[in-house]
Protein backbone atom coordinates (compact mmCIF):
# COMPACT_ATOMS: atom_id res chain seq x y z
CA UNK A 1 0.00 0.00 0.00
CA UNK A 2 1.26 3.80 -0.75
CA UNK A 3 2.46 5.25 2.28
CA UNK A 4 3.52 8.75 3.07
CA UNK A 5 4.98 10.69 6.04
CA UNK A 6 3.63 13.81 7.98
CA UNK A 7 5.37 15.78 10.59
CA UNK A 8 3.52 16.79 13.44
CA UNK A 9 4.76 20.55 14.14
CA UNK A 10 7.70 20.71 15.55
CA UNK A 11 9.01 17.22 14.13
CA UNK A 12 10.39 17.80 11.03
CA UNK A 13 13.64 16.01 11.24
CA UNK A 14 12.29 12.84 12.91
CA UNK A 15 9.56 12.96 9.41
CA UNK A 16 12.30 13.64 6.80
CA UNK A 17 14.54 11.29 8.20
CA UNK A 18 11.29 8.62 8.42
CA UNK A 19 11.08 9.44 4.99
CA UNK A 20 14.24 9.32 3.30
CA UNK A 21 14.85 6.20 4.82
CA UNK A 22 12.00 4.93 3.84
CA UNK A 23 12.13 6.43 0.38
CA UNK A 24 8.57 7.83 1.17
CA UNK A 25 7.31 11.42 0.11
CA UNK A 26 6.37 13.82 3.55
CA UNK A 27 2.89 15.17 2.79
CA UNK A 28 3.05 19.04 4.05
CA UNK A 29 0.67 20.15 6.59
CA UNK A 30 -0.18 23.45 6.94
CA UNK A 31 -0.72 24.75 10.53
CA UNK A 32 -1.29 27.31 12.63
CA UNK A 33 -3.46 28.58 15.68
CA UNK A 34 -6.42 30.55 14.83
CA UNK A 35 -6.45 34.13 17.14
CA UNK A 36 -8.41 32.84 20.04
CA UNK A 37 -6.20 29.63 19.97
CA UNK A 38 -7.87 27.22 18.59
CA UNK A 39 -5.65 24.57 16.22
CA UNK A 40 -6.05 24.81 12.11
CA UNK A 41 -4.78 22.32 9.60
CA UNK A 42 -4.76 21.23 6.05
CA UNK A 43 -3.17 18.64 4.42
CA UNK A 44 -1.59 19.55 1.50
CA UNK A 45 -1.24 16.69 -0.53
CA UNK A 46 -3.12 13.38 -1.22
CA UNK A 47 -3.94 10.84 1.12
CA UNK A 48 -6.38 9.16 0.03
CA UNK A 49 -5.68 5.16 0.18
CA UNK A 50 -2.58 5.71 1.58
CA UNK A 51 -1.16 4.67 5.12
CA UNK A 52 -0.22 7.93 6.53
CA UNK A 53 2.85 7.90 9.30
CA UNK A 54 2.38 10.51 11.56
CA UNK A 55 5.46 12.02 13.50
CA UNK A 56 4.61 13.56 16.66
CA UNK A 57 7.12 13.00 19.89
CA UNK A 58 4.94 13.78 23.18
CA UNK A 59 6.66 16.00 25.43
CA UNK A 60 4.70 19.02 26.72
CA UNK A 61 1.67 16.32 25.19
CA UNK A 62 -1.74 18.12 25.69
CA UNK A 63 -2.14 20.45 23.02
CA UNK A 64 -0.65 17.71 20.98
CA UNK A 65 -2.89 15.18 22.19
CA UNK A 66 -6.01 16.59 21.04
CA UNK A 67 -4.10 18.55 17.75
CA UNK A 68 -3.13 14.68 16.82
CA UNK A 69 -6.79 13.46 17.40
CA UNK A 70 -8.00 16.39 14.91
CA UNK A 71 -5.35 15.56 12.87
CA UNK A 72 -6.40 11.86 12.44
CA UNK A 73 -10.18 12.80 12.28
CA UNK A 74 -9.10 15.15 9.12
CA UNK A 75 -6.84 12.22 7.46
CA UNK A 76 -9.85 9.81 7.97
CA UNK A 77 -12.13 12.38 6.23
CA UNK A 78 -9.53 12.55 3.45
CA UNK A 79 -9.34 9.18 2.78
CA UNK A 80 -6.23 7.97 4.48
CA UNK A 81 -6.80 4.16 4.54
CA UNK A 82 -4.46 3.73 7.75
CA UNK A 83 -2.63 6.13 10.22
CA UNK A 84 0.21 5.02 12.38
CA UNK A 85 1.43 7.35 14.98
CA UNK A 86 5.43 6.93 15.29
CA UNK A 87 5.99 9.10 18.71
CA UNK A 88 9.44 8.63 20.33
CA UNK A 89 8.41 9.84 23.64
CA UNK A 90 5.08 8.69 24.86
CA UNK A 91 3.18 10.51 27.29
CA UNK A 92 1.55 10.35 30.33
CA UNK A 93 3.04 6.68 31.11
CA UNK A 94 4.15 7.16 34.45
CA UNK A 95 0.69 7.94 35.57
CA UNK A 96 0.23 3.91 35.37
CA UNK A 97 -1.58 3.65 38.76
CA UNK A 98 -4.03 5.28 40.69
CA UNK A 99 -2.17 6.26 44.11
CA UNK A 100 -4.94 7.56 45.86
CA UNK A 101 -8.38 7.42 46.17
CA UNK A 102 -9.97 9.42 43.79
CA UNK A 103 -7.02 9.12 41.06
CA UNK A 104 -7.38 8.08 37.59
CA UNK A 105 -5.02 5.89 35.51
CA UNK A 106 -3.79 8.95 33.33
CA UNK A 107 -1.59 6.24 30.95
CA UNK A 108 -4.76 4.36 30.68
CA UNK A 109 -7.28 6.99 29.51
CA UNK A 110 -4.72 8.84 27.26
CA UNK A 111 -3.71 5.36 25.65
CA UNK A 112 -8.09 4.77 24.54
CA UNK A 113 -7.72 8.49 23.01
CA UNK A 114 -4.90 7.51 21.04
CA UNK A 115 -6.13 4.02 19.95
CA UNK A 116 -9.46 5.93 19.13
CA UNK A 117 -7.27 7.69 16.86
CA UNK A 118 -4.94 6.26 15.50
CA UNK A 119 -4.37 2.38 13.81
CA UNK A 120 -0.96 1.51 14.87
CA UNK A 121 1.85 3.47 16.99
CA UNK A 122 5.42 3.14 17.42
CA UNK A 123 7.38 4.67 20.44
CA UNK A 124 10.82 4.51 21.88
CA UNK A 125 11.84 2.55 25.29
CA UNK A 126 7.90 3.55 26.74
CA UNK A 127 7.84 4.13 30.46
CA UNK A 128 6.56 0.49 31.65
CA UNK A 129 6.70 -0.02 34.70
CA UNK A 130 3.44 -0.79 36.58
CA UNK A 131 1.60 -1.54 32.90
CA UNK A 132 3.46 -4.24 31.92
CA UNK A 133 3.25 -3.97 28.05
CA UNK A 134 1.84 -0.99 26.11
CA UNK A 135 -0.74 -3.65 24.81
CA UNK A 136 -2.40 -3.87 28.43
CA UNK A 137 -3.76 -0.25 27.74
CA UNK A 138 -3.54 0.26 23.82
CA UNK A 139 -6.34 -1.93 21.84
CA UNK A 140 -4.38 -0.66 18.39
CA UNK A 141 -0.93 -2.64 17.78
CA UNK A 142 2.07 -0.74 19.17
CA UNK A 143 6.01 -1.54 18.26
CA UNK A 144 8.61 -0.50 20.45
CA UNK A 145 12.09 0.87 20.01
CA UNK A 146 14.75 -0.06 22.42
CA UNK A 147 17.42 2.11 22.85
CA UNK A 148 19.75 0.04 24.91
CA UNK A 149 22.04 -1.10 22.26
CA UNK A 150 22.10 2.80 20.71
CA UNK A 151 23.04 3.39 24.37
CA UNK A 152 25.72 0.88 24.92
CA UNK A 153 27.41 1.55 21.36
CA UNK A 154 27.54 5.19 22.52
CA UNK A 155 28.95 4.12 25.61
CA UNK A 156 31.72 1.62 24.40
CA UNK A 157 32.96 4.31 21.91
CA UNK A 158 33.23 7.32 24.59
CA UNK A 159 33.81 5.94 27.90
CA UNK A 160 36.31 4.08 29.38
CA UNK A 161 36.24 1.25 32.24
CA UNK A 162 32.08 2.21 32.58
CA UNK A 163 30.25 1.81 35.49
CA UNK A 164 26.47 1.34 34.59
CA UNK A 165 24.36 2.99 37.37
CA UNK A 166 20.71 2.60 37.12
CA UNK A 167 19.28 5.53 39.35
CA UNK A 168 16.68 3.34 40.89
CA UNK A 169 14.60 0.40 41.00
CA UNK A 170 12.16 0.68 38.09
CA UNK A 171 15.51 0.88 36.11
CA UNK A 172 17.43 -1.94 37.41
CA UNK A 173 16.71 -4.07 34.15
CA UNK A 174 17.43 -2.07 31.79
CA UNK A 175 20.39 -0.75 33.16
CA UNK A 176 21.49 -4.11 33.53
CA UNK A 177 20.71 -4.79 29.64
CA UNK A 178 22.99 -1.51 28.57
CA UNK A 179 25.51 -2.92 30.57
CA UNK A 180 25.83 -6.60 29.65
CA UNK A 181 25.47 -5.40 25.63
CA UNK A 182 28.42 -2.91 27.29
CA UNK A 183 30.21 -5.55 29.14
CA UNK A 184 30.58 -3.84 31.93
CA UNK A 185 29.34 -4.08 35.44
CA UNK A 186 26.23 -2.00 36.68
CA UNK A 187 24.38 -1.34 40.03
CA UNK A 188 21.35 0.27 40.70
CA UNK A 189 20.93 2.97 43.61
CA UNK A 190 18.40 3.05 45.90
CA UNK A 191 15.64 5.65 45.92
CA UNK A 192 13.25 7.55 47.89
CA UNK A 193 11.02 9.83 46.53
CA UNK A 194 10.04 12.70 48.84
CA UNK A 195 8.06 14.73 45.93
CA UNK A 196 7.92 15.76 42.30
CA UNK A 197 11.61 17.16 42.72
CA UNK A 198 13.02 15.82 46.11
CA UNK A 199 14.44 12.55 45.76
CA UNK A 200 17.57 11.10 47.47
CA UNK A 201 19.75 8.23 46.26
CA UNK A 202 22.39 5.92 47.95
CA UNK A 203 24.98 3.45 46.67
CA UNK A 204 24.36 -0.25 48.09
CA UNK A 205 27.93 -1.13 47.08
CA UNK A 206 30.92 1.52 47.18
CA UNK A 207 33.42 -0.64 46.26
CA UNK A 208 31.94 -1.10 42.89
CA UNK A 209 33.35 2.16 41.93
CA UNK A 210 37.12 1.36 42.22
CA UNK A 211 38.49 2.19 38.98
CA UNK A 212 35.20 2.94 37.15
CA UNK A 213 33.70 5.95 35.33
CA UNK A 214 30.16 6.03 36.35
CA UNK A 215 27.33 6.34 33.89
CA UNK A 216 24.27 7.18 35.12
CA UNK A 217 21.54 5.97 32.59
CA UNK A 218 17.70 6.96 33.09
CA UNK A 219 14.90 6.62 30.75
CA UNK A 220 13.63 10.18 31.67
CA UNK A 221 15.16 13.22 32.44
CA UNK A 222 12.06 15.24 33.44
CA UNK A 223 12.60 17.26 36.85
CA UNK A 224 16.49 16.40 36.61
CA UNK A 225 16.35 15.72 40.34
CA UNK A 226 17.20 11.75 40.19
CA UNK A 227 20.36 12.46 38.33
CA UNK A 228 21.21 15.76 40.36
CA UNK A 229 21.02 13.59 44.15
CA UNK A 230 23.09 11.11 42.40
CA UNK A 231 25.78 12.86 40.94
CA UNK A 232 25.86 14.93 44.61
CA UNK A 233 25.91 11.00 46.10
CA UNK A 234 28.89 10.55 44.01
CA UNK A 235 30.55 13.13 44.88
CA UNK A 236 30.36 12.82 48.49
CA UNK A 237 32.16 9.53 47.47
CA UNK A 238 34.72 11.34 46.02
CA UNK A 239 33.73 9.06 42.64
CA UNK A 240 35.08 10.18 39.40
CA UNK A 241 32.93 12.71 38.13
CA UNK A 242 30.23 10.81 36.34
CA UNK A 243 28.53 10.94 32.98
CA UNK A 244 24.96 11.31 32.66
CA UNK A 245 22.90 9.45 30.00
CA UNK A 246 19.28 9.92 29.55
CA UNK A 247 16.58 8.58 26.79
CA UNK A 248 13.63 11.15 26.68
CA UNK A 249 15.17 14.25 27.14
CA UNK A 250 12.03 16.25 28.93
CA UNK A 251 13.91 18.91 30.77
CA UNK A 252 11.11 20.43 32.47
CA UNK A 253 11.70 23.93 33.68
CA UNK A 254 15.23 24.81 34.53
CA UNK A 255 15.97 21.44 34.90
CA UNK A 256 19.22 21.42 32.01
CA UNK A 257 20.57 24.26 33.60
CA UNK A 258 20.48 22.30 37.09
CA UNK A 259 21.82 19.47 35.87
CA UNK A 260 24.55 21.14 34.23
CA UNK A 261 25.88 23.24 37.15
CA UNK A 262 25.59 19.54 39.03
CA UNK A 263 28.82 19.11 37.39
CA UNK A 264 28.80 15.88 35.08
CA UNK A 265 31.16 15.36 33.07
CA UNK A 266 29.01 15.00 29.86
CA UNK A 267 25.24 15.14 29.40
CA UNK A 268 23.78 12.52 26.61
CA UNK A 269 20.38 11.76 25.34
CA UNK A 270 18.40 10.34 22.55
CA UNK A 271 16.89 12.51 19.74
CA UNK A 272 13.70 11.06 20.76
CA UNK A 273 12.71 14.45 21.90
CA UNK A 274 15.04 17.33 19.78
CA UNK A 275 17.57 18.72 22.86
CA UNK A 276 20.62 20.14 22.13
CA UNK A 277 22.18 17.03 23.86
CA UNK A 278 21.13 14.62 21.62
CA UNK A 279 24.04 12.10 21.33
CA UNK A 280 22.86 9.12 20.06
CA UNK A 281 20.54 8.75 17.67
CA UNK A 282 17.80 6.81 17.43
CA UNK A 283 15.91 7.18 14.66
CA UNK A 284 17.46 4.48 12.16
CA UNK A 285 15.95 1.94 14.76
CA UNK A 286 12.66 3.94 14.25
CA UNK A 287 12.63 3.85 11.07
CA UNK A 288 13.11 0.01 10.66
CA UNK A 289 10.48 -0.30 13.12
CA UNK A 290 7.95 1.47 11.23
CA UNK A 291 8.65 -0.46 8.23
CA UNK A 292 7.27 -3.01 9.96
CA UNK A 293 3.90 -1.21 10.49
CA UNK A 294 3.29 -0.03 7.22
CA UNK B 1 -30.42 10.62 41.05
CA UNK B 2 -28.01 12.38 43.24
CA UNK B 3 -26.02 15.02 41.70
CA UNK B 4 -23.30 16.85 42.22
CA UNK B 5 -20.88 19.88 40.50
CA UNK B 6 -17.21 19.56 39.52
CA UNK B 7 -15.35 22.54 38.40
CA UNK B 8 -12.70 22.35 35.88
CA UNK B 9 -9.84 24.67 37.70
CA UNK B 10 -11.12 28.33 36.58
CA UNK B 11 -14.82 28.05 36.70
CA UNK B 12 -15.11 28.20 40.29
CA UNK B 13 -17.55 30.61 40.63
CA UNK B 14 -19.38 29.19 37.57
CA UNK B 15 -19.37 25.78 39.22
CA UNK B 16 -20.33 27.82 42.68
CA UNK B 17 -23.21 29.47 40.72
CA UNK B 18 -25.01 26.29 39.41
CA UNK B 19 -24.52 24.26 42.99
CA UNK B 20 -26.40 27.17 44.74
CA UNK B 21 -29.02 27.39 42.55
CA UNK B 22 -29.68 23.82 42.19
CA UNK B 23 -29.26 23.20 45.91
CA UNK B 24 -26.06 20.56 45.23
CA UNK B 25 -22.64 20.24 46.42
CA UNK B 26 -19.43 20.83 45.19
CA UNK B 27 -16.92 18.14 44.71
CA UNK B 28 -13.61 19.27 45.23
CA UNK B 29 -11.38 18.62 42.16
CA UNK B 30 -7.00 18.71 42.94
CA UNK B 31 -5.68 19.44 40.24
CA UNK B 32 -2.07 20.81 38.83
CA UNK B 33 0.53 20.01 36.12
CA UNK B 34 3.27 17.42 36.80
CA UNK B 35 7.08 19.36 36.35
CA UNK B 36 6.83 17.87 32.43
CA UNK B 37 3.54 19.40 31.91
CA UNK B 38 0.84 16.50 31.97
CA UNK B 39 -2.02 17.32 33.89
CA UNK B 40 -2.95 15.88 37.34
CA UNK B 41 -6.56 15.17 38.74
CA UNK B 42 -8.26 14.39 42.43
CA UNK B 43 -11.89 13.79 42.82
CA UNK B 44 -11.76 14.79 46.79
CA UNK B 45 -14.98 13.27 47.22
CA UNK B 46 -17.82 9.82 46.35
CA UNK B 47 -19.16 10.37 42.88
CA UNK B 48 -20.41 6.61 42.73
CA UNK B 49 -23.86 6.26 41.17
CA UNK B 50 -23.93 10.28 40.86
CA UNK B 51 -24.73 12.80 37.61
CA UNK B 52 -21.68 14.43 37.87
CA UNK B 53 -21.92 18.24 36.09
CA UNK B 54 -18.67 19.63 35.18
CA UNK B 55 -18.22 23.51 34.77
CA UNK B 56 -15.55 24.07 32.08
CA UNK B 57 -15.92 27.15 29.46
CA UNK B 58 -13.96 26.26 26.60
CA UNK B 59 -12.15 29.50 25.90
CA UNK B 60 -8.48 28.92 24.84
CA UNK B 61 -9.71 25.54 24.30
CA UNK B 62 -6.71 22.92 23.58
CA UNK B 63 -5.68 21.56 27.13
CA UNK B 64 -8.82 22.03 28.26
CA UNK B 65 -10.18 19.48 25.72
CA UNK B 66 -7.39 16.56 26.38
CA UNK B 67 -8.08 17.87 30.67
CA UNK B 68 -11.73 16.82 30.34
CA UNK B 69 -11.44 13.93 28.40
CA UNK B 70 -9.05 12.68 31.46
CA UNK B 71 -11.50 13.61 33.79
CA UNK B 72 -14.34 12.07 32.21
CA UNK B 73 -12.67 9.13 32.18
CA UNK B 74 -11.89 9.43 35.83
CA UNK B 75 -15.05 10.00 36.72
CA UNK B 76 -16.38 6.76 35.24
CA UNK B 77 -13.69 4.73 37.01
CA UNK B 78 -14.83 6.11 40.15
CA UNK B 79 -18.25 5.28 39.44
CA UNK B 80 -19.97 8.24 38.05
CA UNK B 81 -23.53 7.05 36.67
CA UNK B 82 -24.05 10.29 34.25
CA UNK B 83 -21.65 13.44 33.13
CA UNK B 84 -22.78 16.23 31.58
CA UNK B 85 -20.76 19.22 30.67
CA UNK B 86 -21.54 22.39 31.02
CA UNK B 87 -19.34 24.87 28.63
CA UNK B 88 -20.83 28.35 28.60
CA UNK B 89 -18.70 29.10 26.05
CA UNK B 90 -18.09 26.51 23.30
CA UNK B 91 -14.89 25.82 21.34
CA UNK B 92 -14.16 25.07 17.57
CA UNK B 93 -17.69 25.69 16.04
CA UNK B 94 -16.76 28.26 13.66
CA UNK B 95 -14.03 25.85 11.98
CA UNK B 96 -17.84 24.63 10.41
CA UNK B 97 -16.91 23.79 6.98
CA UNK B 98 -13.95 22.35 4.84
CA UNK B 99 -13.11 25.80 3.31
CA UNK B 100 -10.46 24.41 0.85
CA UNK B 101 -9.13 21.00 0.26
CA UNK B 102 -7.15 19.65 2.73
CA UNK B 103 -9.05 21.16 5.77
CA UNK B 104 -11.57 19.33 8.05
CA UNK B 105 -14.56 20.43 9.95
CA UNK B 106 -12.96 20.61 13.73
CA UNK B 107 -16.33 21.28 15.05
CA UNK B 108 -17.40 17.84 14.32
CA UNK B 109 -14.47 16.48 15.10
CA UNK B 110 -14.59 17.99 18.64
CA UNK B 111 -18.27 17.40 18.81
CA UNK B 112 -17.24 14.18 18.47
CA UNK B 113 -14.36 13.92 21.10
CA UNK B 114 -16.55 15.67 23.38
CA UNK B 115 -19.80 13.53 22.85
CA UNK B 116 -17.16 10.37 23.45
CA UNK B 117 -16.82 11.69 26.64
CA UNK B 118 -19.97 12.87 28.71
CA UNK B 119 -23.73 11.91 28.36
CA UNK B 120 -25.07 15.45 27.94
CA UNK B 121 -24.05 19.44 27.28
CA UNK B 122 -25.59 22.57 28.22
CA UNK B 123 -23.74 25.64 26.40
CA UNK B 124 -24.86 29.44 25.23
CA UNK B 125 -25.37 30.56 21.99
CA UNK B 126 -22.74 28.24 20.17
CA UNK B 127 -21.82 29.67 16.97
CA UNK B 128 -24.18 27.93 14.84
CA UNK B 129 -23.77 28.89 11.35
CA UNK B 130 -23.17 26.19 8.52
CA UNK B 131 -24.30 23.82 11.30
CA UNK B 132 -27.24 24.02 11.85
CA UNK B 133 -27.86 22.45 15.19
CA UNK B 134 -25.90 21.21 18.13
CA UNK B 135 -27.83 17.79 17.09
CA UNK B 136 -26.00 17.85 13.84
CA UNK B 137 -22.57 17.25 15.15
CA UNK B 138 -23.00 16.09 18.39
CA UNK B 139 -24.30 12.40 19.64
CA UNK B 140 -25.01 12.93 22.76
CA UNK B 141 -28.13 15.42 24.48
CA UNK B 142 -27.71 19.50 24.07
CA UNK B 143 -29.29 22.07 25.40
CA UNK B 144 -28.93 25.56 24.68
CA UNK B 145 -29.39 28.98 26.39
CA UNK B 146 -29.81 31.59 24.47
CA UNK B 147 -28.33 34.93 25.96
CA UNK B 148 -31.14 37.26 23.51
CA UNK B 149 -33.47 37.96 26.49
CA UNK B 150 -30.68 38.74 29.38
CA UNK B 151 -29.09 41.11 26.56
CA UNK B 152 -32.06 42.94 25.77
CA UNK B 153 -33.03 43.17 28.92
CA UNK B 154 -29.66 44.74 29.78
CA UNK B 155 -30.78 47.25 26.74
CA UNK B 156 -34.06 47.88 27.97
CA UNK B 157 -32.45 49.16 31.67
CA UNK B 158 -29.27 51.39 30.18
CA UNK B 159 -29.82 52.70 26.72
CA UNK B 160 -32.28 55.37 25.55
CA UNK B 161 -33.39 55.20 22.34
CA UNK B 162 -31.25 51.98 20.46
CA UNK B 163 -30.42 50.66 17.78
CA UNK B 164 -28.92 47.16 17.53
CA UNK B 165 -26.43 46.88 14.94
CA UNK B 166 -25.30 43.05 13.74
CA UNK B 167 -21.98 42.89 12.45
CA UNK B 168 -22.29 40.73 9.73
CA UNK B 169 -24.77 38.54 8.15
CA UNK B 170 -24.41 35.99 10.04
CA UNK B 171 -25.72 37.99 13.08
CA UNK B 172 -28.67 39.02 11.64
CA UNK B 173 -31.13 36.73 13.25
CA UNK B 174 -29.68 37.19 16.44
CA UNK B 175 -29.44 40.48 16.34
CA UNK B 176 -33.04 40.99 14.88
CA UNK B 177 -34.41 38.83 17.51
CA UNK B 178 -32.54 41.01 20.34
CA UNK B 179 -34.03 44.14 18.78
CA UNK B 180 -37.65 42.76 18.66
CA UNK B 181 -37.54 41.16 22.21
CA UNK B 182 -35.93 45.16 23.17
CA UNK B 183 -38.71 46.62 20.87
CA UNK B 184 -35.97 48.66 19.08
CA UNK B 185 -35.04 48.36 15.48
CA UNK B 186 -31.79 46.46 14.20
CA UNK B 187 -29.57 46.95 10.88
CA UNK B 188 -27.39 44.24 9.89
CA UNK B 189 -23.49 45.78 8.15
CA UNK B 190 -22.69 44.63 5.24
CA UNK B 191 -19.11 42.43 6.25
CA UNK B 192 -16.39 41.39 4.24
CA UNK B 193 -13.40 39.50 5.96
CA UNK B 194 -10.34 39.56 4.42
CA UNK B 195 -7.97 38.03 7.12
CA UNK B 196 -8.29 36.88 10.75
CA UNK B 197 -7.49 40.24 11.64
CA UNK B 198 -8.44 42.18 8.56
CA UNK B 199 -12.24 43.21 8.47
CA UNK B 200 -14.31 46.01 6.58
CA UNK B 201 -17.73 46.93 7.23
CA UNK B 202 -20.45 49.31 5.65
CA UNK B 203 -23.91 50.33 7.04
CA UNK B 204 -26.10 49.33 3.99
CA UNK B 205 -29.21 52.24 5.36
CA UNK B 206 -27.69 55.49 7.37
CA UNK B 207 -30.65 57.06 8.07
CA UNK B 208 -31.62 54.29 10.31
CA UNK B 209 -28.76 55.77 12.77
CA UNK B 210 -30.90 59.47 13.05
CA UNK B 211 -32.11 59.78 16.92
CA UNK B 212 -30.11 56.34 18.17
CA UNK B 213 -27.64 55.22 20.23
CA UNK B 214 -26.00 52.57 18.50
CA UNK B 215 -25.39 49.46 20.01
CA UNK B 216 -23.16 46.72 18.10
CA UNK B 217 -24.15 43.23 19.08
CA UNK B 218 -21.94 40.12 18.32
CA UNK B 219 -21.67 36.48 19.61
CA UNK B 220 -18.07 36.07 19.56
CA UNK B 221 -15.60 39.08 20.79
CA UNK B 222 -12.15 37.29 19.65
CA UNK B 223 -9.59 39.66 17.59
CA UNK B 224 -12.15 42.60 18.34
CA UNK B 225 -11.47 43.57 14.39
CA UNK B 226 -15.60 43.55 13.66
CA UNK B 227 -16.18 45.52 16.58
CA UNK B 228 -13.30 47.98 16.00
CA UNK B 229 -14.15 48.50 11.89
CA UNK B 230 -18.05 49.07 12.93
CA UNK B 231 -17.13 51.54 15.82
CA UNK B 232 -14.50 53.54 13.00
CA UNK B 233 -17.33 52.95 10.47
CA UNK B 234 -20.04 54.60 12.48
CA UNK B 235 -17.35 57.16 13.70
CA UNK B 236 -16.71 58.28 9.66
CA UNK B 237 -20.13 58.94 9.35
CA UNK B 238 -20.49 60.83 12.26
CA UNK B 239 -23.22 58.68 14.27
CA UNK B 240 -23.11 58.70 18.36
CA UNK B 241 -20.90 57.04 20.31
CA UNK B 242 -21.84 53.44 20.08
CA UNK B 243 -22.06 50.88 22.83
CA UNK B 244 -20.45 46.96 22.44
CA UNK B 245 -22.09 44.09 23.40
CA UNK B 246 -20.99 40.05 23.05
CA UNK B 247 -21.75 37.08 24.64
CA UNK B 248 -18.56 35.37 24.83
CA UNK B 249 -15.36 37.70 25.79
CA UNK B 250 -12.58 35.77 24.18
CA UNK B 251 -10.43 38.81 23.53
CA UNK B 252 -7.47 37.65 21.87
CA UNK B 253 -4.30 38.50 22.21
CA UNK B 254 -4.39 42.34 22.91
CA UNK B 255 -7.58 42.85 21.54
CA UNK B 256 -9.25 43.92 24.87
CA UNK B 257 -6.91 47.15 24.58
CA UNK B 258 -7.83 48.25 20.98
CA UNK B 259 -11.49 47.88 21.23
CA UNK B 260 -11.03 50.48 24.60
CA UNK B 261 -8.72 52.44 22.12
CA UNK B 262 -11.21 51.85 19.83
CA UNK B 263 -13.86 54.32 21.79
CA UNK B 264 -17.02 52.92 22.64
CA UNK B 265 -19.46 54.20 24.99
CA UNK B 266 -19.01 50.93 27.11
CA UNK B 267 -18.29 47.13 26.63
CA UNK B 268 -20.63 44.77 27.79
CA UNK B 269 -20.09 40.83 27.84
CA UNK B 270 -21.73 37.85 28.87
CA UNK B 271 -20.51 35.98 31.89
CA UNK B 272 -19.41 32.55 29.86
CA UNK B 273 -15.93 33.57 29.95
CA UNK B 274 -15.16 35.73 33.05
CA UNK B 275 -13.80 39.28 31.99
CA UNK B 276 -13.88 42.55 33.57
CA UNK B 277 -16.49 43.54 30.64
CA UNK B 278 -19.00 41.08 32.07
CA UNK B 279 -22.09 43.05 32.61
CA UNK B 280 -24.52 40.63 32.17
CA UNK B 281 -25.29 37.71 33.75
CA UNK B 282 -26.50 34.01 32.30
CA UNK B 283 -25.60 31.87 34.82
CA UNK B 284 -29.49 32.01 36.02
CA UNK B 285 -30.91 30.61 32.98
CA UNK B 286 -28.03 28.28 32.65
CA UNK B 287 -28.68 27.25 35.68
CA UNK B 288 -32.15 26.62 34.33
CA UNK B 289 -31.20 24.51 31.45
CA UNK B 290 -29.16 22.35 33.62
CA UNK B 291 -31.89 21.42 36.15
CA UNK B 292 -33.36 19.64 32.99
CA UNK B 293 -30.29 18.07 32.23
CA UNK B 294 -30.11 16.03 35.33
Amino acid sequence: MAATVISYPGNERLARALADRLSLEVTLLETRHFPDDELYFRVEGDVKGKTVVVACTLDRPNEKIVGLQLLASLLRDLGAAKIMLVAPYLAYMRQDRAFHGGEGVSARYVARLLSAAFDGLATVDPHLHRIAALSDVYSIPTRLVHAAPAISDWIVRNVRSPLVIGPDGESAQWAEDIARRAACPAVVLEKERLGDRDVRVSLPNPDSLTGRTPVLVDDIISTARTMIAAIDHLRAMSAPTPICIGVHAIFAGDAYELLRTGGPARIVTCNTIEHETNGIDVRPQIRDTVAGLI
